[in-house]
């Protein structure tokens, strides 16, 4: 196949030349601080071919290169072959951060383009900060992206909807109502608001402008009397423009933010330095006082009301069930695998897998790109298999699969891994390992203002004690019927002053990767609860939602403590009584053996 | 007893009126930012009563009130009743900072005394942030302390002595080369220093200026080419004089500190914003370049060499010898008690306790007023035992003693919590909870880049569990000959960006308090090493340095897992083994009983 990139690179090399620019910064990023962006502003992709989720392209004149994360080294390495671009690994001692290597690179006195709305305020500053220390300028008014990127797709005009009442447990109405308080309380007359899902939970609505998420593009204003959404008029339909007049919610175009943050002048206004971009922090900075905090609708969105919570739980027994399903299916055909009647490969099995969850009613998609690595394909976090790298998936090793759903009430995220054949004692070791870190973070137990950072460890200890570890975090939240990552809780090594809270669901997903051999990762989604067990009602627990056995012919009972094989058994107990009901008889006899009882005196424990 | 604190007050509050000041501040600290302060600067205890060792005393004209944390919230109640000052207990819901107080206590335009070298450059700041929100002034010219505190002790003219480089294992030109270096990486021309523990490290010099710890009160300042010591000529000697000119340190007057930083100009000065006082600081902000980091001396300290570490670990030895004995001789006047031979009382241990330890070659006091806690004074974390409070010991509930010796080569820190009496179930619960928490933290391997943090809730899972905790954190760094408490490390809830390396020494302390009932806490320093057992290197574990038995009577065996009990059973049988040399045969005997083996199948857990 012919590789573009070196071309389009060349190209943009001399589009800056010509304009007197030395280099520029191309970062994954959207005008909304999108983890997933919609293909209008998959500029990184377009010059670097890298598809990954996250990464920074840099093309200066002798040099180009692109930096990422550890979770795409590998892919990264494989993508970027050939395309002349070195990959910075982030996070490798020695490498240096994009805005120093600019530094490094470039002479005194050059200029660096960068499109400022794709840049959040604090990040420029951070850029600003390290340049113009080399007397480096940024230069924010040319449009490289625009003026190279042949056949750069539009913005969507797919109309979006109403998310019902029955499934967003709170109308817009409250929403604002306990939004505008926080904001009387900070003194702040107006929120700006650029991201996509706080804007879907405020004012209840869900799209398809994005992969996986159910947003829709647009921003938002919360005055003290009006209430502004900026959306392409394209996308409203008869009964959304109903909706929002019933609402009292003012509807202006897309592209009137820009001229709506002009005109604002000697107010107090609330945005995010860290999420907000600067095109539009620089559109009111100059005339009006800032107020830089965490938006007041992302800690409101992170904290479930019963109805969201009951459509989780709803959603990861649909889940759940599929994933049985798809199981028992897989199982099947491995058997039959021996006579050669199907081969499975790891497109075929997430294919499949997308399959045996649209049967679920409320389907409305996956929830993000569903990774299915086989073997040595599940030590590389992040992989995606394309039709260059499936994998035929054969009787050995580990088949790493994380996934996961859009129901219209509720999200899901779940990785299992499964035994493939059989496993050596190392790879036992390992899988247990992951599991009984799991296990202490799911049975933890900690007082209310408790951070994730503090409860980390917990499901790493294990491995550290083998001298292993994992470079991801343990856990992110999960919105409902939204982003399968959100804030602003996690539970992760680098410190989060948000403390955990009742009503806020993270991800329970310690993981462990043996580079060319295998990965594990074992993923639940836990809801932070309050410890109704204790008298005291200032702590809190993890109440497990999602609903699928572990592979028990992976795992090592000789490692596992009592409490820990009892965690199992109740865990598999629970997840028999809630799936059974929606399968079938065959099905339940799988469940049934996947989630039979390990007896305590059976095990080589004892 | 006549109550002589609100007479202190009134005068203050007259004072303060005629010069048109509406409050004063008094903190707890002198101009090094230390901990433990010389008697000089005891005002805040001369105006409030209050005697523990943190907490801010603020005379208002209407008001006043003294602000303390949990570790003080019970001794602070009882030292203040009948002085008409308030208690604010810091970290309660609801509780102002002090700060915040003054705003909503004083009218605009009020005026507070603040002495400047009795603030940090930070805190000065945040108070002068938030009271000029309100337009509240400080004035730093008012020594109202020195005008009004009849019999002020005066600074100690006590000489003070050469730290010997058998003990130190690093002479002070091989610290102060090192410290040059880091200086030159960051480009400073003039390092700082006004705390005392960095100042008698980087000089490899002890003293006697500070109840505990052996520090020298001075000042100095590390140059490119000169080193500068600012000490009361009074405290040298023929043979310290003799050693600082070996060692080209030139010796200034301590009151000459301040004409010093007057003379500076046009330099990159190095000070921690966070430990220099404001008034040291005043005096070279507005002509010199400030680089506020922690000080180089610090993190430098923190790392003991191996010299340090052998001396730590024979300083472990010969307190863990002196404790056996203490423990044997509480035992055998225990049994005594019944037939009232001996009465013992919470004082008359910590005297016992004290003798044993200076029994011991090259002790050199306590480094800390050690916490002898009976039964319900346990509770208290900070308890220390007065005429008016002594408790006589009798044979039921838990004596916590919380205690430390200093010796020429090494400072010690435990706390044991000891069973008198039968216990009940509760009580041997709560004990076992600490304990398994404590050995949770002592088995820890973790990670390089692992702050301490990451750890903390390793300790507290199991009290977690059971809807328990403690108000403190789990470690404290430890001098080697210095402060019982040192930085930068820490094992603690709240964030710290220092990650954990080898060669430092913290306290591994988890505790559970039951008010009005009784205190435990389990405490035994450990030593960060790299983990040999590993093949990766990168990888840390504890050694646990400090050697003396649990107490095996309050201990619930059903609560531990054979992982905990053989730790228990190895760690006892290093503590005979390193302890008996030093100990005769009636002793041995004991402590052969202390630790004897806990056998696996002889406990109720099988």
């Amino acid at each position: 196949m012919f590789n573009e990139i070196p071309n389009r690179v060349a190209q943009l090399r001399l589009f800056l030349q010509q304009r007197g620019l030395q280099a520029c910064v191309i970062p994954t990023a959207d005008p909304h601080a999108s983890e997933y962006i919609a293909s209008h502003w998959h500029a990184r992709q377009y010059f670097s071919g890298f598809t990954g989720s996250a990464g920074t392209l840099i093309v200066a004149a002798e040099a180009v290169g692109l930096w990422t994360d550890s979770r795409y080294w590998l892919q990264a390495e494989l993508e970027l072959a050939g395309s002349g671009i070195a990959l910075f690994r982030v996070g490798e001692e020695g490498v240096p951060a994009p805005a120093q290597w600019l530094s490094e690179t470039l002479e005194r006195g050059s200029r660096v383009a960068m499109l400022p709305e794709l840049f959040s305020v604090e990040d420029m500053r951070k850029y600003q900060a390290k340049l113009s220390a080399y007397q480096i300028s940024i230069e924010t008014e040319c449009d490289f992206i625009s003026a190279l990127w042949e056949g750069r797709p539009a913005l969507s005009n797919e109309p979006f909807f109403v998310f019902d009442e029955k499934y967003a447990g709170k109308n817009t109405r409250e929403k604002l109502a306990g939004i505008r308080q926080t904001m009387q309380r900070q003194n702040a007359e107006i929120l700006l608001l650029n991201v996509l899902d706080e804007i879907a939970w405020l004012f209840n609505i869900r799209g398809n402008d994005v992969a996986y998420n159910p947003v829709v593009t647009a921003f938002a204003a919360v005055e003290t009397e009006r209430v502004l959404l900026f959306v392409a008029p394209e996308k409203l339909t008869a009964e959304t423009k109903k909706y929002f007049f019933e609402n009292e919610i003012l509807l202006k175009d897309y592209d009137g933010f820009s001229e709506y943050l002009c005109l604002l002048h000697e107010k107090t206004v609330w945005l995010d330095e860290q999420k907000m971009n600067f095109a539009a922090y620089e559109m009111v900075v100059h005339r009006n006082k800032i107020l830089s905090e965490p938006s007041p609708v992302l800690l409101a969105k992170s904290v479930k009301n019963s109805t969201e919570i009951d459509g989780m739980r709803l959603a990861m027994e649909k889940d759940g069930a599929a994933l049985t399903r798809f199981w028992l299916w897989f199982e099947t055909a491995m058997n039959r695998n021996g006579e050669k009647y199907v081969v499975l490969t790891e497109l075929s099995l997430a294919e499949k897998l997308r399959e045996f969850r649209a049967e679920q009613e409320d389907f409305s998609g996956e929830s993000f790109a569903p990774i299915v690595g086989f073997a040595a394909h599940g030590a590389i976090v992040h992989y995606s298999a394309t039709a260059a790298t499936d994998s035929e998936i054969c009787p050995e090793s580990f088949l790493l699969i994380d996934s996961g759903a859009q129901f219209l009430h509720g999200t899901t995220d779940i990785t299992r891994t499964f035994a493939l054949g059989k496993l050596s004692n190392r790879q036992r070791r390992d899988y247990t390992l992951v599991l009984k870190g799991h296990i202490a973070l799911a049975q933890a137990v900690f007082p209310a203002g408790t951070r994730g950072t503090q409860l980390d460890a917990l499901a790493r200890q294990f491995l550290w004690r083998d001298g292993l570890n994992y470079g991801h975090g343990t856990g992110h939240g999960v919105g409902c019927f939204l982003g399968v990552h959100e804030g602003p809780q996690s539970i992760s090594p680098r410190e989060n002053p948000v403390a955990l809270q009742a009503g806020m669901i993270v991800s329970n997903e310690p993981g462990l990767y043996r580079e060319g051999e295998y990965g594990i990762r074992l993923e639940n989604l836990v809801l932070v609860k309050k410890c109704d067990f204790l008298e005291k009602q200032d702590f809190f627990c993890f109440e497990t939602l999602t609903l699928l056995p572990f592979d028990q012919r992976a795992i090592d009972y000789s490692l596992l403590g009592d409490d820990e094989l009892e965690w199992i058994n109740n865990y598999h107990r629970v997840v028999f009584e809630r799936l059974s009901p929606r399968l079938s008889a065959v099905e339940q006899d799988f469940l049934k053996e996947k989630t039979k009882r390990i007896d305590l005196c059976g095990n080589e424990k004892i």
